[in-house]
């Protein structure tokens, strides 16, 4: 009796990318008691991503001394357009689908236990502002520096999500007639720091002749992208396409930030996303370096913060959102 | 005694500008019964100010057959740092004087009735929400398009201050290293579409030798800026360099709304100020032509709207703020 009540205050969380699938079971105070991560798979189309979201949960779940049918509920952060509540997720960039699929369903009947779906970045971003870097602060700007660029917004301790899509600073102009993104326009943020975007140009480079070791750590690494791992061995190498490439995210990210701290004011951006924590705090600082003298109010600049939950602050933000109101048992 | 109750219902309000001071006193459904305009004084510092608006304050309520004195209390939209509390404005661009000004005290005393003071924009936004293109929607970005570029947001029908400078549209970054903006920085929205900017753009070409109509029109009209006028009679005559210089700031326009209206997502943007009112639905269209395609979500863009209140939207504006907690009396 005494291991069922203990057991069900403890919730699970998993973080979706297009190269992972980050898993952890936390306690009541949203810490980490265990984790796994698995490869996002690039074949078996949804069907095979459930599964390997289920494995990592499981697994996450064992580190934890627990079964995924004794917790309260299991948090997915997916990215893309997710209705919480059919738990289905429509438009995920990088995953195997297009139309709505029913990713909460199928992963509750996958693990016996409730499961309740949300946007990524609205989750990483939560999760930052109860637990994390923006602890001290009533609102903030959270900037996912990933395979692409996402934006959370918190105002007055309220998430805001406009019309369902507000916080896209990865789609916001800072080079207008630049660089072409993957949503089709040219000029967004996300063209020159996204990592997915990044990594086509440097395949570019590469074919077109520039000397660099980043393919050649991919290679070595038995991987076909070049993860946020890559790009930072690549830049400890010197590598001058990887340095040249990073500066430029650098330079875009800064003017990104600087125009969005305009417009909203806020008291703190936060940087998280699989570049941003693995680059960490020297290029948190570079990007504040660029951001303090272009926002408006000059003399109070927000404060510009890496995120504090690191590679895990999404799936422990997914974590979060079984308090939020999860059902009381699987739905499928 | 029916007389008294119906002056109390009236309100005045000013829009104090670099160029103009607007003036209006309205009834209680918020309707213009009397209005004058005055031209911002040049020459006699703050008192002067103060004394223009005086003048033109009288000449409203007089065409609304009262006395200042028996209004309920008289609202001010200034541009700068407006504290609502002690009625003073500090650094407002434009207007001669930088430390804090105690303008509502001022004005106060000579007008004989109480008078509260707020940020320009702010009070033109809250106008179109209440009164104007704003009604329908709960959240909205209001860009003031004037000679600078300002902007006030209002999301879940609330407006959205931030710690105090939220909505600078005009100074968020819309091409980097680009032109010098009035605030010292470069690249920015009011660089390409203040019409101080543009006017200071214009007079360096034509004085390089560039053939425009735009300062004789000025000189023939015996005024020594550029103002909203000028530059629409120049546009009909069909000078290449007033197209050339419209055509870049509604550029600007285009890319800076953009931009903001992805990060916030709100229902509706809509486009006043003196330049934005005066050359009105032809440029408010192609500047939502330029918006729609670049917006995140393409197929719900923002309603891209021309401010209904037209000039007289910043002073009706500030006849609200009588409503919104005026003292009873004058306290200077």
């Amino acid at each position: 009796m005494a291991t069922t009540v203990r057991n069900r205050s403890l919730r699970g969380g998993i973080d979706l990318g297009g190269t992972k699938v980050q898993a952890v079971v936390v306690d009541a105070r949203g810490t980490a008691v265990g984790q796994d991560r698995q490869a996002t798979p690039l074949t078996g189309g949804a069907d095979a991503v459930v599964e390997a979201m289920a494995t990592a949960l499981r697994n996450a779940a064992k580190a934890a001394e627990v079964s995924p049918a004794d917790l309260a509920g299991v948090g997915v952060g997916a990215p893309g357009a997710a209705d919480t509540t059919a738990g289905t997720v429509a438009q995920p960039p990088n995953l195997p689908w297009k139309e709505a699929f029913p990713l909460g369903p199928k992963l509750a009947k996958a693990l016996g236990t409730a499961v309740v779906v949300d946007n990524d970045v609205r989750v990483a971003t939560t999760a930052e502002f109860a637990l994390g870097a923006g602890r001290e602060y009533r609102s903030l700007l959270g900037v996912f520096w990933g395979t692409g660029v996402g934006g959370g917004i918190i105002l007055n301790g309220v998430p805001w999500h406009g019309r369902g899509a507000a916080g896209e600073i990865g789609h916001t102009i800072v080079h207008p007639g630049g660089a072409m993104c993957g949503c089709g326009r040219r000029g967004h943020l996300e063209a020159y720091a996204g990592r997915g975007n990044m990594e086509a140009a440097a395949r570019r480079k590469i074919k077109a002749g520039t000397n660099s070791v980043l393919l050649k750590i991919t290679e070595e690494r038995g991987i076909d992208r070049m993860t946020s791992g890559v790009w930072a061995r690549a830049l400890e190498h010197g590598d001058k396409l990887a340095h040249h490439l990073i500066d430029r995210a650098v330079d875009a990210l800064g003017i990104g930030i600087a125009s969005a701290a305009t417009l909203l004011d806020v008291e703190a951006v936060i940087i998280g996303g699989g570049l941003g924590v693995r680059l960490g705090q020297p290029y948190v600082d570079r990007i504040a370096e660029l951001v303090r003298p272009q926002v408006f109010v000059r003399d109070r600049p927000p404060a510009i913060l890496l995120a504090a939950l690191g590679d895990l602050g999404g799936a422990i933000g997914a974590a979060l959102l079984v308090e939020r109101g999860a059902p009381a048992r699987a739905t499928a």
